[in-house]
């Protein structure tokens, strides 16, 4: 696959430099000059479609050629529909408010002076990310919407698609009358660059990576800035001896069944010995008519034999994995207390749901679970941006620092201190 | 210096295994049982004030000694003033409402179950420091009252003493019927050992390194959790064109000679052209009566001695420099544009100052300028948790994401969501 070959460092810095110098002019940038450039770039997608297209189907026959997954390359590919839904994010993130400017506190000093904590962009943020070329779009709009420079560095497979939409990314913003800078594709997909790139702390201020947990991994432990992490979503659904069957089965079955490719799926099912041969075959066997491959532990997997629903043995690492696919681990406890010790330990603190009719129940789990969202009585495939009311998601944080669970336009602002007064001395 | 050896990395990943544990039930821990431990506290240091200051002690003549300076030395000493400055703190502390279990937004689905986003404890905080030992009792009680469980790295110099106190928390917490695991003191202050300690990821959530400038960025490079840093304060005071004269000269004098050594001072004093041969040399005769070394541009020097106010010639370094002295570095600018392209090329965004009677020139200030506190016609000295209203402060950050400035509980907690209904399935 050709490349440009320039992953020196100082070209990196020089970007890196001119992203830190859009960031403090995009800083002051008003919403309307904002929601031009979205309007601009929405305009611009569909008339750029046979471009965008054959640089697609450049990456998709390098991609075939080079052996790449049909997963990876269903991932790589656009049509259409995908282009369409992508201005239909432009136009979403257009009629969202600017967060940039808000008022969040304030006080009035004793000597008299006004102090207000209000909202502001970040300045810099790295999007490091695989193969999915709608990221380029959708982290660019939600990072500029919130004042945010960007600087995208996608993967190698998805490098030609990636370098055309940058391209009608900045002729958008240059039409808005904004500085290109603030979007910028690195031009290089080497292991060496993204090294460098890690180190320019000076200049970049957060790092959001995109994509599998190797990548993720590699960037949280070779940076110096700081990175907001989006790893797997090991997720937990708890029927308690007080759940109620139907709902039991209707929480089970749609937090494992409805889309069992995304991060907020179930992936353990932990059950409380009391339901072993009451509500346990009955969701047992609605997921096997599903299609759900069952590993279990001794006692689940006895009484589930004894009401002849088929399950293999579960192993240790069994709980610890995200499946992404139907297969649901199942785990026996004896009450509240094991099952959130056993969440706390093997989720990935993403979502994890109870099933029950008591409250006291309900309320320790909700207290005792560490993680982005804690369900009671309600399906773990609610954790999304959307759901939350945030009008848009870059991703989904894993993390406890900055922001936890879906992030939004707010999660990609910080904010500071303006003090206003008459003089005043200490 | 004496000192355990065992720096083990199963001895730190035990240490670590255990805070994560003890942070999994302070998250629901009742406001009651934090302030009868931080009543404890308060109680239990004068009654173990003799082996408090025979460590130190210890510490002191160790340190003398090995050659440390007056001034760490100074930093190192525990006095009676000190510690009941400690127990002040304390007390001050446990007065501070509790920030856990705040409901900071709340929504109701369309599909009638509640999202609730609520405040929760970080979990394991880690504090890096050096010679102060009384970061020992800061840090461990205000992380206590939001929840966390606290592992203490320390310096060398102060072992002995960081020793004694972390007993007295430790017993305190069991006194409050509280794990002592809450808060662990690393029983070794070698390098190897906080190398173990940074990438302890899976236990420790966030690091908070206190000290000087070298330490910070060790952390910062080399820890895989998240760092909030807390870097030099080089602040800034633009004398604007349309500045009150009298105004300027108070904040300036204030900004930079009321307390010197502290990281809200001045150190750079940017003065627009037209104030050249005007307010410029009363500010500077003022400054030099209070015994503060001018470093100016070729301008400025060229005004002041026409005005026969004696300035040594400024080295570009000298912008970028955290006095923590009285030393003033003076900078002439064309307007308040280039005061903002000065002072964020050379500020580190901490603190910075405008004086002007002009709204339009104070509001592109308070707008351009990318730092935590930005102030109109008041001084630098405030940036601070007391003066802002946050009741006690761990510390000033410098960094944008999760914490900005200064930083009190509610800085020191994470959040999550809690979603309650009925049933409801996507």
């Amino acid at each position: 696959m050709s490349q440009p070959s320039d992953s020196s460092g100082a070209a990196l810095v020089e970007l890196a430099k001119r992203a830190r110098a859009a960031s403090l002019s995009l800083a002051t940038l008003p919403e309307a000059a904002k929601n031009a450039f979205l309007d601009r770039l929405a305009e611009a997608l569909p008339q750029k479609r046979e471009a965008i297209l054959a640089a697609n189907r450049r990456d998709l026959d390098a991609g075939a050629a080079s052996g790449l997954s049909g997963a990876l390359l269903d991932r790589l590919r656009l049509t259409d529909a995908r282009l369409d839904a992508m201005v239909e994010g432009i136009r979403q993130v257009s009629a969202l408010p600017d967060p940039v400017g808000t008022v969040l506190e304030e006080r009035t000093h004793a000597k008299g002076f006004s102090i207000r904590k209000v909202r502001v962009p970040i300045g810099v943020v790295g999007i490091i990310y695989e193969s999915r070329p709608n990221v380029t779009v959708d982290c660019a709009i939600l990072c500029l919407k919130s004042g945010n420079a960007t600087i995208l560095r996608g993967g190698k497979e998805a490098f030609h698609t990636n370098t055309v939409l940058a391209d009608v990314i900045r002729a958008a913003l240059e039409k808005a009358g904004i500085t290109p800078d603030a979007v910028q594709l690195v031009p290089t997909t080497d292991r060496a660059a993204l090294n460098i790139l890690l180190k320019l702390d000076d200049y970049i201020h957060c790092l959001i990576p995109r994509g599998g947990e190797g990548l993720i991994r590699f960037v949280a432990e070779n940076a110096r800035m700081p990175v907001i992490k989006h790893y797997k979503g090991v997720c937990n659904v708890y029927l308690d001896a007080a759940a109620d069957p139907a709902m039991a089965l209707a929480v089970t079955v749609n937090a494992k069944c409805q889309r069992p490719s995304v991060c907020n799926a179930a992936e353990n099912l932990v059950v409380h010995r009391a339901l072993l041969d009451t509500v346990l075959p009955a969701v047992a066997r609605e997921l096997r008519a599903q299609g759900v491959e069952l590993r279990a532990d001794e006692p689940a997997r006895a009484a589930l034999a004894a009401a002849g629903v088929e399950a293999a043995a579960a192993a240790d690492e069994d709980y610890d994995t995200e499946y992404l696919d139907r297969i649901l681990a199942v785990k026996t406890v004896a009450g509240v207390d094991e099952a959130i010790a056993f969440v706390n330990a093997h989720g990935s603190g993403h979502s994890d749901a109870i099933v029950t009719a008591d409250r006291t129940t309900a309320d320790s789990f909700l207290g005792g679970v560490d993680a982005a969202a804690v369900y009671w009585n309600v399906s773990t495939r609610f954790t999304d941006g959307f759901e939350f009311g945030l009008g848009a998601e870059i991703g989904i944080s894993t993390d406890k620092l900055h922001a936890r669970g879906p992030m939004g336009l707010n999660e990609l602002t910080s904010y500071k201190f303006t003090i206003v007064g008459d003089g005043q001395i200490r």
